[in-house]
Formats: structure tokens, C-alpha cells, sequence
């Protein structure tokens, strides 16, 4: 499947966190930043997401801000 | 100003493309990475965003995707 | 490639109108309601989107509201 | 009142699960597909949401994203 | 129609401006600040959007970032 | 730091409420208008966010929608 979101970054999964109903999860990126993503806990247990899981971060182009100094 | 998107990541401008109300502009990240933002021409202006500049993509854990292989 | 997005809802494109940097697209849903995207023109180009092409509409749940009446 | 969203899905709540601060909503739509919606369970609580209730699920089109097979 | 978005601020447009697909409006609120939105050309004609009308500003609680000094 | 999100409103903290991964926000504008915004509770905790603090919502224009009456 080919998708329209413009932003994909690889990344490992450092940490899962489940509330009721959304799950925080942790991407570290190779350089070692980390990327925080909350996802509903359903599908966080669909893909089924564990540290050390090789995965995508994916972001809209339209969700991305921009800051400067 | 501290912020609380929990997302931050610093790059420099690849590319700036201006059209009536929106801008595109491409933030390459140290790794080689290439970022797609969306923002306001308006904002693109305000902040001066120019090819080479360094800028940080932040982005809001709620918008950020996880998918697999 | 496996999605965290929850909602997938599959259609054929109907329209496509692009602006410099943004492309809006209009997905017709087989009960014939109509869905619009917007995407950035590159994502468009990149996906070959025509009209007739089968597509999904992919949308995050914390994107979706509800009202009543 | 009008609204700017461009995206009105007409159908019949299938399911509602509250969090401490957010509800999942699951919205069965005329021809069975089912959508999924998170929002604050102040306002799941306000609009009285309930199994069986007919209510719309609105998404505004920059957050409809497309994908190809 | 009762909405789920949280957020709801009652103003006045100040200017609009139409790009090919998308429209920036601004709506001044009763206390002089300005918020801008960018919605969809066509909803900004289906709603007859003109500088003067009197308008709400409607935002999700899921977009609403906070920011510290 | 400077920020490419349009719209940024001077408040005061009215009430934090925290889940297990995210936490419910209000800030009271000086008109007495109250937003709300959910943000990860790992972010409340960074920022110290408490009752009675000045804080700034910071929305995203493309996040803005409008209604009419």
C-alpha cells in the first residue's frame, strides 16, 4: 500500500505506554532522537507494538509546524 | 518559551516552495532525512524561512502515526 | 505495511483539483457519499491520483468529531 | 449552524469506552463500515452518546489522507 | 446540531483570502486578538465567508498545544 | 524560539485533569472564554502546568475550522 503522508521515518520502539484508551509510544530514530506518538491502544495491540519492534513514524505534511532560534 | 508538542527536530531548509496561502518547505534532517511541512505562506514569511537556514520540525505526539512492515 | 490509522474507508476518486502547493481530492464511497482530502500536490502526483482510481481514505480517530442533532 | 468541515458522515453509534480523559467512539456507518472516533469523554458525556444513537462523524478534509494499493 | 469540538470562540472575519484549493480567514474576536484558520475554498463559499460576517472559530481539544514563558 | 503556528492566546490555567497517558487542559482567555486542549501528561508534567498558571494556547491554522449560524 502506497500512502499520501509525506513524513516517514524508520525508527525501534524504545517504550510503550497503555492508557484506556490511547497508548503513548516511543520511536527512537537512529541517530538517537526519540518521537512520541499517541495511537488508540487498539491499534497499538493490532500491530501488535513491543520495545525493540521496528517500525514507522508517519506524519501529514499538514501536521508539521516549524521553529527557528 | 517552553512548548508542549513533544516533537522537535532540528534540521536545516532543503527547500522553500511559496503558493496563494500555503507553503511547502523541506526540512533535511542530520541523518539525511527529509521533512514535508505545510505552514501558512504568512508564516513562511514571518519566520523567514530560506534554503539553508536551521529550523526545528515539531510536531504534536497526536499526530504522529506508527505503522509496520 | 500494516497501519495504525483505524479508519480506512475504500472508494473511487471523483475529482482531483490542484492548487500550487495543495491538492484536493474527492473520494466517492460506494453508498455514494463523497469524502475530500487534502493532500500536498506532490503526494498526489506521487500516487498517480486520477479520476476512477480506487483509493482509500485513511483518517486517525482523534481526527474524526462527532455531532448529533 | 453550517460548518466548514467538508466531511459528514451520517450512522449509528456501535460502541462507546471511556477513558479518564478521552472516549472512544465507534460509529457503524449505513453500509457497515465502521469508523472510530476519540474525543474528550466531556464531550461523549455532553452530546450524551450512547449505543444505538444516530449521530454524524465529521472530519475536516485536511485530515483525510489517501492511500493506493 | 451539537458538535463534539470543545472549542468554540465567537468573532467577526477581518480579511479573507482565497489560494486555489485553500482559504486563509481571520476572525477577530471580541477582546482584538486575531485568529487565522485555513479551511477549504469551497467551504469558504458554501459558507458565504466575507470580511464583517459574524462567524465561530471551532477547534478540537486534541489541536489545542500550550505553551509556557 | 519563534513558531510557526498563527494562533497563540494569553490564558490562565483553570483546571488540570490527568489520565493515564494524556491530560485535559482549560485555560481561561482574559474574556472569560475557556479552551480546552489535551496534551500527553508527560508534557503537563514538563511544563508544570497548574491551576492559576499563565500559559499560552498555541493552535495551528489549518486546525481552525469556522461555523455559521
Amino acid at each position: 500500500m502506497k500512502f499520501s503522508a509525506r513524513n516517514t521515518l524508520k525508527g525501534k520502539i524504545k517504550k510503550v505506554e497503555h492508557g484506556a484508551v490511547n497508548s503513548e509510544i516511543q520511536v527512537e530514530l537512529p541517530g538517537g532522537a526519540v518521537l512520541t506518538s499517541i495511537i488508540t491502544k487498539t491499534s497499538a495491540q493490532n500491530l501488535d507494538l513491543k520495545e525493540g519492534k521496528e517500525v514507522y513514524a508517519v506524519i501529514k505534511a499538514s501536521n508539521v509546524m516549524i521553529a527557528t532560534d
